[in-house]
């Protein structure tokens, strides 16, 4: 499957995307985090005598049953723990979720397939779970559109249970809406249902099946459906964009259906100006905190804030989807996580709902 | 009891009741919602061969110890499971909640009386519970007066507990605020204790007990207080009304008192306008989802916020009131609920916070 | 330890302070409270013959073996549990966080030191619980500064684990932003780590560990970090301000690190105008709910809302800051408490996130 060298799900801004990715790819992350991390190692390397235990809860690398630690040892080893995971970010696992869709074209429609089937999914480096996927990534793909584009989803099922997609904050025909037996019949297995229509409103929505739908949308039956406005505001013009799909089910707290160290840093270069749609698809709030740097929220599910507001911690319940711009103006790798903190960091360091953002000076 | 075939809490607008009432009793509801379940059927009608099974947890309807079911056999029986308690919809319960109480007139004083006592309350077709109950409905009796009214509320205690009543919301005088020990001694069982007051700021308001109010409220003891507005603003200006009391308690997860299939669907015309009051009378946030339209988010807590503002998604927390304005523009049933989905459905179907908001071309 | 006669965490506005907390702890508040309470007891003083049993949770006070209660008697031993619990606050314990902690000056720098050591702390009468602490102090000690001012933050880990400090919401240089191994080394046990900054952006800021933070943050290494504006707006002069540093771990459901009776009322003259300062350091939503009286919602996270709105219930949310404005224009003791219940109130009378807001007439 894909590497997952790449960049935090950047979107991809259609004409723009090979040169800003091959230069993330090849330059920043890595370095850029490996970098700052070096810089705050103690002199004495300590960091050196780590093994690389991946992250296990429940397995405590290096504890051993002879001589009982001292109290320094035992903070010692607790710390090596904690930073050998953080070492390990961005973690390789195999496995991207978000990949930009490209649809082939029918008669001026644009036409995405999307598969459901049984995966295995690696959300964390050794971590494997059960997943039912699109196209065999959590999230599903991105389906990114313009708004007036007539679009045609064919969702192929081959799952053993049937299903069905719901684009949760389109404004399309109630046709299309995907509620079995209120809109459609479910999708059985082997079956392919299409739904076609032109796309309405702009703005950061979802897809995701609405049958039997605690099962599967927490399983990974999800994905972010976006649509670009006919007329971006003024505000929307930014350098770079990122998506965070949030989720708390089976799979555990995770980004975009990876568990730190295995989540995608998001990187900037200094004074550059970001866009962030969040999105939860899990059933807890989850308020996202980034350090050092606040956000100005612009949209709430899609529809412009009267006015744009700044904070540093956004609540996200299930369902809604925020949009922020982030001016980086401040260098340095900034902390960012979900701040109810068992969602983020255990004794064993920290995992889960943790990213960071790279602002390169 | 009364029956239930009147559309969600709609609230009783003085002067345009009776019709708007008769109307969608005698035409609407159940004539829209199967309307749109039918054309959604497959041909060969499957659904035709489903036991009426209602809504059991814990029992799978169809399930014979006989020979092991093939994968699609699976499918099938799972979809006939979740098609019975869709076709259900709106299921027949004993019990309504929310009816509005009226008043009798003494020197100009509106007096309302709320007896509080213990009863079964029918949850869900054939799902009863124990319940403590105003007059007899979860949640209590509508009250709807006018600011500056003056009112008397008469509570009558039939518990075998101490109660007292706190009017949220409302900015009474001291002596009227119900917590038992701070503002009065609880009102023992048997007694009757009287709270009068001017009706102070308008808004979507509650009424519920301060006294052992985990337990109390958990059960029932709860009820919508509204208060019109001496001068209503345009946006105020709407075609219907409806409101969701949203509780997650001892009785499940309910809109109104009731669980799906025994919600009650919204109901409008094409091009109407509808205001929506949310109350969270639980323990858990909700974040309401509408599908197809999107709401206009007008007041908070009673009080107008600064700038109306949009979204599908509203996330309503305990205590909380919100009001939003939908516009109807769009023809369908579309799918009404709580994004969070095990409040929403489980393997068996939909149940719970669930409902539908009809749209009649 | 310092007593806790004073209100509930009132800042200390330099210059005024003396003065103020004087006229409150002689005068106001016990009187205040008890004359309320007093005021709404039974006319039989049927409170005289509750026992002080104090808050125990799991126990009935006055539970006996001997003959069964009646349904009376026994509406009766639960009405005299909830008011010897009521009669009990401002219940007096030992510890008392948030007190302003004094810098000293060194060439032009603000030092102040923070030592992080684990001791015991009384949550509400005779509750002693296992606490990690700044200063002794659950929530630590509150460092008030202002927009410029240059700061040295001198951390002493006196714990026998690693620890650091993250400044939540303050846009320092990444170098002092306290994440392990991302910006610093941890701080080992007996080491002092210094942070030094020059202030940044104005409001309601918090100070909190950042490693093994579910645990550390859990145990109570926290603080309030408030910044004043060099040019404060008009609707930020009040005349008296209070802080909620809101919690809900092992230590329960607590206001400033003291569970009801034990919390603080706030106090107010008829006509004042006051500050609130909300802080969520739990991992749960807190909305709170304050009877009688609206809150004036001015800034989120320490930035200034578009335009002020109006609500009885703020959500708050965990790494959330909100400040609001009340006008005391109603007097009487106020409920002031979270909306969910089971964190206000049990069987046994209310406990956990529970206080009043005093307003004198």
């Amino acid at each position: 499957m894909s590497d997952n060298k790449g960049p935090i799900t950047e979107v991809t801004v259609p004409g723009k995307v090979a040169t800003r990715r091959r230069f993330l790819r090849d330059s920043a992350i890595a370095a850029a985090v490996a970098g700052t991390i070096a810089a705050c190692r103690k002199a004495e390397g300590a960091a050196g005598v780590v093994a690389a235990t991946g992250h296990e809860h429940g397995t405590v690398p290096n504890a051993s049953p002879a001589p009982a630690l001292s109290p320094r040892e035992k903070a010692d080893a607790m710390d090596k723990m904690h930073e050998s995971v953080m070492k390990a970010f961005p973690a390789k696992t195999v496995g991207k979720g978000n990949q930009l869709l490209a649809p082939r074209l029918e008669n001026g429609v644009k036409v995405f397939e999307l598969t459901a089937r049984e995966i295995q999914w690696e959300v964390a480096p050794g971590q494997h779970v059960a997943a039912m996927a699109y196209n065999d990534q959590v999230p599903g793909p991105m389906i990114r559109v313009r708004e007036g584009d007539r679009v045609r989803i064919l969702l192929k099922n081959e799952l053993t249970e049937s299903t069905a997609i719901h684009f949760h904050g389109l404004e399309t025909p109630n046709e299309v809406d995907g509620v079995p037996f209120i809109t459609q019949p479910p999708v059985k297995p082997g079956e392919t249902h299409s739904y076609e229509f032109v796309v309405p409103n702009p703005g950061s929505h979802m897809y995701h099946s609405h049958h039997n739908s605690t099962k599967q949308v927490g399983l990974g039956l999800l994905g972010a459906f976006i649509v670009e406005p006919k007329r971006p505001r003024r505000i929307e013009k930014v350098d770079r964009e990122y998506l965070f799909i949030l989720n708390d089910g089976v799979h555990g707290y995770t980004f975009n259906g990876k568990s730190f160290p295995a989540t995608e840093p998001l990187v900037a270069k200094l004074g550059e100006k970001i866009r962030i749609r969040y999105m939860n698809e899990g059933m807890m709030i989850h308020p996202m905190h980034l350090h050092g740097l606040h956000m100005t929220v612009i949209d709430k599910d899609g529809w412009p804030q009267p006015q744009p507001w700044k904070c540093d911690t956004l609540n996200v319940a299930p369902g809604e989807r925020w949009d922020v711009i982030i001016n980086c103006d401040r260098p340095g790798t900034w902390a960012f996580h979900c701040h109810i903190l068992p969602h983020a960091e255990s004794d064993h360091g920290m995992f889960g709902m943790v990213t960071a953002l790279v602002v390169q000076a």
